[in-house]
């Protein structure tokens, strides 16, 4: 039934964005642990996105974290990428690491650091127009930690503000992706907790304005896919954050808590016909490999969406919509299970070596000796991290 | 700070609404415990709510369900429902009990059964003309247990198509509310699962449709208060069904689990002026007392929600606002918690016997020997329960 | 690496007990939706078991839950059910949907109703002499609604002089399965809610004590996994009920909502040599096919537990420990998951072929003509549900 | 019927242990808020817990974190304390911030790393024996963050040999308290995830083992005062770690998230006539001060828990059980929340003055100066924090 010429093209033309940060340092607020050849500048990190593309071939852009990879020169950094076969990506602002923002950023009371905060955001414009970059995310860790600490609805008026600012300053292309999280570092309420906020706001602030679903941050027992078809058919879904997770936003590599989850999240996106990198949606992902080498962690996770993307291609939705339109509950169930049961790593092995890539990412990034090289390269310095 | 007088005015003009359907028998899918003395009919269920009223003096209206509570005459039963002192409040539609609806009401797949369903939606409707009742109140149990069981996005169609007939129906003051829920009785996806699905299909069916916020409905780990406040920001809350949950979608009494939950989500009603009838939110219980007596739980169910509302308006708004302006944390939830610690059961008693009612209404209940009367009277015929 | 005659032998080995309620008819609080065809005596349900286990090859005892199954000729039903093939398994008990157990059973305040309480359980020790029933299935339901309203401690009193009792009776092979919940039907609290629990109360007990794992009991981002390692380590896993839930305790067949636990808990069965029948754990399904036919549920079911130990044979535990002790995170997740990501159905095809069975038995059950046949016989009479 | 006298006897004689660690600075992964006047040495953090006591006479104890607190003379350190008018508490380990403790420390594969970690253990008890402490309290971050990447139960025999080790060197008084905690550094499985964990370890370990429960270390819907009963009724519940949570661990004020609840924890206390410190419980906080003022959310902390007690004193325990073993539940609840919402405040502002201290210690912290003073001191030098 399947049109495996078609699945094939589709998985080619797949396109995944990596985080700088996710090559740099990271850890949980009880210890970050430093690993040896993390990169110590916003190139280095480029640098490591360029080999996550060059043994994936479905990576080509890497997503920048301001203030981390502020540089002087973007045009010279954006140059620098191209170089090394990667474009940028999505530009993601950071407005909660700033000893300003310890009661909100964008929300604040003060309208002083609302303004700062706001700044930042159109900093972050500027930095897209001199980069190319089509997106600008949006995450904001504001919030409040106990009951009565702020006033919820005037936080959302002020919230409201600043998206309409810095969504009036996009031109061109250029969108606004508005991420939603349920909690943490805010542990009462958080002023974008859920997609529902998330899309209110997108659709009072106008077309540019879209959804980001970061896979970790919903209460447990959220149908993510559900959210996915859904914003799907209100023309609101802008992008991904992929990670996954058992309990809150642990960050985990894509695919290693719940694959099947992400196979749902992937036959959603199929079946709306939303795969195309022309039809607008960022798959990126967002991780933290706290104790797992990182560049080889990153690749298993592309790997992991290709797998589940597969998957979803292979659902034969012709016998699929048969057995759901007559009622047949286990067989459309059975058909759907029989895509997620395939072991498609053959197939993808098959895709990478039309590519002129090596069947296996892993395998060949380990023989490349790659690790050990930006071990012993990178000495000295600072390595870079969340804070830097 | 508080003006008292203002308190007690919002207290004694405030009002809730009973459902018909927690006079009768309910329990869990492993037992009903059915109670002696619980109503046979519609016009028994309307008397424990007018019962309910005459002690409290806060629930003038009664909410019924279809077909529970159907019969051949509406206008003999509102006029039986104003002899009693009580109004008929909102139409409960129930598209989940008949064999058809196994696999779906609005959203089915078979064509056949959603026109079925969907002309329940429009006898609602003609009931609510019947009775002059203002809200249709829709909640779709539909949803599907098995991943690939249908198609998630064509089921949002389905529902669109129906909720839009049904809204076209509507005349003179009449509202639609639609309710949402996380799960049960559909255990992988539910096709109104949250307050985003909700409130979206209302934006698009237009100024009648306003989101139902049942308190038990939820991930574990939703804020309401913040759904409540943001609702109220876009003019989108219309009801609430009241109860509470350790767990599930439990239907304990309300302010029974969680009972400072129950205060932070009244401040918000106090907060965004939204207390008063006027404004339009219909504040409903929708609980289950499965072991215990019903009337005398839905007169303390009844009392919680008026000893929360209380509470919310002893806030010192003053205080709070100049504590949260100048980021004093401490400060600010110190004002908050300050009312949330006041004992309000003498001012509440204060406002029954204002209102000529006796200031202790569980008390006068039991002393009225309401509850063994109704034991002895009511022996023989079918007692109501969910399924009747 | 792996052996493979050495998994076949072990798929061949493998025994999975079904429940007989699973063939009744059986639904939410909001409905139960009746199912043509469904058996209206404890031997046709028997029989469906027996049907299950023709085409599986792999479930030859039938569990039995009284008083739903209860009979006049206990000899004579075991009779019945050997010469259809499959033994009588576990004996569940059922405290809970009586009148008198609106509070409680074993831990009701009332000693007259404990004491009937206590009397059932020894009865099912009863029938276990007549039917050669080996275990004994222990769940309680008991549990309070709401704060005050029992006490918590007092209750693990009259518990365990229940449990020290109906233990004193058991002879010969005799085990107690002690089952656990966290909540439903009780809301606020559950007198056995966690492993922790029964695990305490057996150790008390003695030997013969062990602790039932009910896979959809447990709270939101519990790992069943570590409680299953946790166990094997304590010799105190006795049994498991097996099912799957996105949310509560949904009862959806086995492996449907999270395939990939389904393998991990296999896997720590097959870690701690405790596949094996001779081991003693009893691997019981206990699902509820509300709204699919429920024979090739079941069928469906038993093949997920197939496959899913299948996979957790696979995996190559040389590889796995040698990439555990070095510390590569990455290798040892990734030998794991090699495992996973095998499709093992041509594996279990040639395990069903060797053993004289179809390859695909839900092809099979369905090319059968029997569940044509089954609803044409069983017409008339009163269809077996949770209630009868 | 509640014996006003003896309910403030008990309070007076209530103790509440402070943690050095909460008046130092703390953060989320996502940034660190530094605060003026926070404590730079173990000095100073004992400085503040004096003050803490000093305004709510009842926190006389101080729990040291080791290597946080760790200093060259541990018997000045004592003396130091002493003459403030507070007594060295729990001595807390910290097996989680060595580089060596990435993949674990006592449960590490490596068999280097467990004998550095044991060692720890054994340091603590020999900085016991020097600072005259009872309490070694463990908690090990110990866990995995991939499926496979370590085996679940050699995890168990590891710790199981690390605990023997160390309670073996245990004299005297002295006690080990095994804290348990569901996730967090650990994100896939955690060595000591629940309380059935730690008290099974407990009670292999023999009777000065006793188990620590955490309030913020649950998964949803977790009845932790259940666990309380439980424990106590086993004889093995040792201490609690206070504080609150809407989500994961936040580690906020302790009251601050869910106040019925600590109430329903201290009711369980109370009952099980485990309040007075005779007893053996050590009642302390764990809490992260992260946006508020460290040393008045400490004292709001200590209210909090007095105000819960109070409450809990205050239950009619004569009519509880009459309306608890008549099945009345509505009585039973009413009961017990006719305690809880009492406003108790002015009974411990009675307990205070009778103390000779002054009713309000937040006010007359204020008042006092203090916190300007140790802003206007501690300038320079390193602030205290998780990392030091």
């Amino acid at each position: 039934m399947t049109d495996l010429a078609a699945v094939k093209r589709a998985l080619t033309a797949q396109r995944i964005e990596t985080p700088s940060w996710a090559y740099a340092n990271s850890g949980t607020r009880f210890k970050v642990f430093a690993q040896p050849g993390v990169p110590r500048t916003p190139e280095e990190k480029i640098a490591d996105a360029a080999t996550v593309h060059r043994f994936t071939g479905v990576a080509p852009a890497v997503a920048l974290h301001i203030p981390w990879d502020r540089v002087d020169d973007y045009a010279a950094l954006t140059a620098y990428a191209r170089d090394l076969g990667v474009e940028i990506g999505a530009i993601n602002t950071n407005v909660f690491q700033d000893d300003d923002y310890k009661l909100g950023s964008v929300t604040n009371p003060d309208a002083r650091i609302r303004r700062k905060a706001t700044d930042h955001l159109l900093e972050a414009v500027e930095i897209m127009n001199q980069t190319g970059s089509r997106d600008l995310k949006l995450w904001f860790s504001d919030g409040i930690n106990y009951p009565g600490q702020d006033d919820l609805r005037d936080r959302q008026d002020r919230l409201a503000a600043a998206l309409r600012e810095a969504y009036d300053r996009l031109t061109g292309n250029q969108r606004l992706l508005l991420e939603y999280k349920l909690f943490e570092p805010a542990f009462y309420a958080t002023d974008v907790p859920d997609w529902g906020t998330s899309y209110a706001h997108c659709l009072e602030l106008g077309e540019r304005a879209t959804v980001c679903i970061d896979t970790g941050h919903h209460a447990p027992g959220t149908n993510i896919e559900f959210i996915v078809a859904f914003l799907l058919r209100q023309g609101k879904l802008g992008a991904f954050d992929f990670n996954s997770r058992f309990y809150a936003d642990d960050d985990l590599m894509v695919g290693a808590a719940d694959p099947f989850q992400l196979f749902r999240i992937m036959y959603e996106i199929v079946r709306g016909d939303a795969l195309d990198p022309a039809y607008g949606i960022a798959f990126m992902l967002d991780q933290c490999h706290n104790i797992e080498r990182k560049i080889p962690a990153i690749i298993r996770s592309v790997m992991n969406v290709q797998e589940a993307t597969a998957k979803a291609l292979l659902v034969d939705r012709e016998a699929l919509t048969k057995a759901q339109q007559s009622g047949d509950v286990l067989e459309a169930n059975a058909v759907f299970m029989d895509a997620y049961n395939t072991d498609v790593r053959p197939l993808l092995a098959d895709v990478r070596a039309d590519a002129g890539l090596d069947p296996d990412p892993i395998a060949a990034y380990r023989a490349s000796g790659h690790d050990e090289k930006i071990i012993a390269d990178r000495v000295g310095g600072t390595q870079a991290g969340w804070g830097a």
